[in-house]
């Protein structure tokens, strides 16, 4: 049988969620493991937990076709890279880098040796996502001219612990993610709610953003959530509540991204794509196009969707919904994509310059709220 | 019985419905309206017709107690000063003011000879705004941190004839209204989704505006329309079709406004408003409270604002439900307002340096998006 030898560095949260769909695929036989934590008895497989670097012996030994790397964000373009040049393609966790310009040495061994890096963002792979990308394509909403989209998802309960400590729950991201927190003022999670924006109006391909702008409100959840828990209500906090950053493209299309994860609310992407002919609010599920639905009336996306369900969820869309319940099948769907690609049977749809623009938006965000101005992106 | 002679100049779209409705409130007399096109057999009172001056006749022989101006935009200033100066307060119809500073003349002639202006913004009068600003003013969001509303509202039909012409609609707004967008580029009709937040966040009376910044989409909507209903597709159009304007208070609070009126969408003030305990998202008539609501649940609004039921509409919300259909009853209770502030039972909420305020919007974002800059609002 056709199988591919996969091994995982980073064995937190998300790396056991990917891990667990993987089994689930056949074509993934997954060798070995590397986080200082994880445990042969755990997994069932080689576990590589000597330290940090253990993960370069791993790969030595293993010799891994496709790496998974699920370590926290500091650690994401480092390993990418060492991987890169030890022969392996990567499959590379969200957020990837940092900073600007730090995916070049990745792009430059990548081309090099011939392997290939896939940002696993998996907002990319949800269904309603996907249908989308084909009805733009096809017309529907006529010329895009406006879209929103955000991470907006209430993660004090990571960031805090149970009595208010900021970046104190133990081996969890809770320690290396508030970090941020205290340290930058930007948008630090854009990928979740640009990747599709970019992906439907295909972006940088058919068009390409020229400049944003960031503006971020004052810090206050964090402190009012201290406050409650009985914790230091004098710990430095940096990072704004809700940063929203507008970026423009080169054809006029407008793009509002939020970022929104110290308040108490309901998680929501958010997305909204308002074109000439119509417009589709993701949150609601809900679609107008002109002609088609009544006079000035919101109609329900779902008989659209169906119309225009991508090939992806046509054909494992059943299994994607059964096997990967936490996250609506989108992990699942991302891991098949990842499949056809490699077996050259469809191509994936981002690659590592797809990457270096969404995180881009991070350390230009910062920088365009810290100097209150706007930033190039090109 | 207690009466007020009032007056009307303006008889367009805007002002038949305020006449109709001030009409089922005894305390309010009308006595003349003055507009061109106005015709006594239609409206049973003396009409003021002879060109547009003859509102300063009209104002000269019926001495009216408080003027109703429902003219077009450019006029409003100019109309609103004739009537301080010649001893009337004044009604003023949104969307007030076009140019920075032209109220100050008003300002010191209302002062000058005791006389009001009350700005007619009827989104302030909404069930659940109301409801809202009392439920915030009760601390139930906790801290205010982020606040979203707009203009979203389909006038391509309004601006454009049956034939794709643009300002040609004979006898309607759209002649003097589609010059706009001929010529500008900015947030053309801020208030009535700027006003309502403002009420909410007690702007400027607790906090107050430094300064906004305001992005443009391309103009793309009514170039679609014209081109589908066979008109000139080379007529200039300068107003782009989405502005998002960001305002930043003193406090630390994020605004984002939105004016959206040349695609083709249902209509939408799109008001959120986000606090340090939870959020209420107005369009959806939804709510969420930290520690009431299920975890990372919404909530139907409807309990709640009924807790926090504004006054007015305890006292008028039944009738102005059953009077103003047309509007949802707040364009009764506006004028309730303006009768209870005139008899000295209830202030009237909003005054000509909040609608100088929220005006401003106007200039200050043309200004922002000609220049690509963010600009001073204090």
């Amino acid at each position: 049988m056709n199988t591919l030898k996969i091994a995982y560095i980073g064995m937190g949260y998300r790396g056991k969620q990917l891990l667990a769909l993987t089994r689930h695929i056949p074509y993934f036989q997954v060798t070995a493991i590397a986080d200082p934590e994880a445990r042969e008895a755990d997994y069932d497989v080689p576990c590589y937990n000597q330290g940090g670097d253990d993960y370069q012996r791993m790969i030595t030994l293993h010799a891994p076709q496709l790496v998974f790397i699920a370590s926290p964000w500091q650690l994401h373009v480092t390993h990418a890279l060492y991987c890169i040049q030890h022969g392996c393609h990567v499959a590379l966790e969200i957020k990837g880098g940092l900073y600007l310009h730090e995916y070049q040495p990745l792009i430059e061994a990548a081309e090099a040796g011939k392997k290939k890096i896939f940002p696993l963002e998996n907002t990319l792979f949800r269904q309603e996502i996907l249908a989308m990308h084909n009805l733009v394509s096809a017309g529907e909403l006529g010329e895009v001219v406006y879209m929103r989209g955000g991470y907006r998802h209430d993660l004090r309960n990571l960031l805090l612990d149970d009595q208010g400590n900021l970046g104190n729950r133990k081996k969890t991201e809770s320690i290396w993610r508030s970090k941020f927190y205290q340290q930058e003022n930007g948008d630090l999670y854009p990928t979740h709610g640009l990747a599709p924006l970019c992906l439907i109006a295909g972006i940088p391909r058919k068009d390409r953003f020229v400049r944003l702008t960031t503006f971020s409100s004052k810090p206050a959840g964090l402190y009012q959530r201290i406050r409650e828990l009985g914790g230091n209500p004098h710990v430095p906090v940096t990072q704004g509540d809700v940063t929203v950053t507008q970026l423009e493209t080169a054809s006029g299309t407008l793009v509002s991204l939020t970022h929104d994860t110290t308040l108490p609310r309901p998680r929501s992407l958010d997305f909204e794509i308002q074109g000439t002919k119509g417009i589709w609010q993701g949150e609601q599920r809900r679609i107008y196009l002109e002609g088609k639905s009544p006079h000035e009336t919101w109609e329900a996306d779902t008989a659209y969707l169906q119309k225009y369900e991508h090939l992806y969820w046509q054909q494992w869309g059943e299994e994607a919904l059964r096997i990967d319940t936490h996250h609506e099948g989108m992990d699942y769907i991302m891991l098949k994509a990842l499949e056809a690609e490699m077996k050259q049977e469809i191509p994936y749809p981002a690659d590592i310059h797809d990457l270096a623009l969404w995180t881009s938006v991070t350390p230009l965000s910062i920088q365009s709220v810290a100097e209150q101005r706007t930033v190039p992106m090109e």
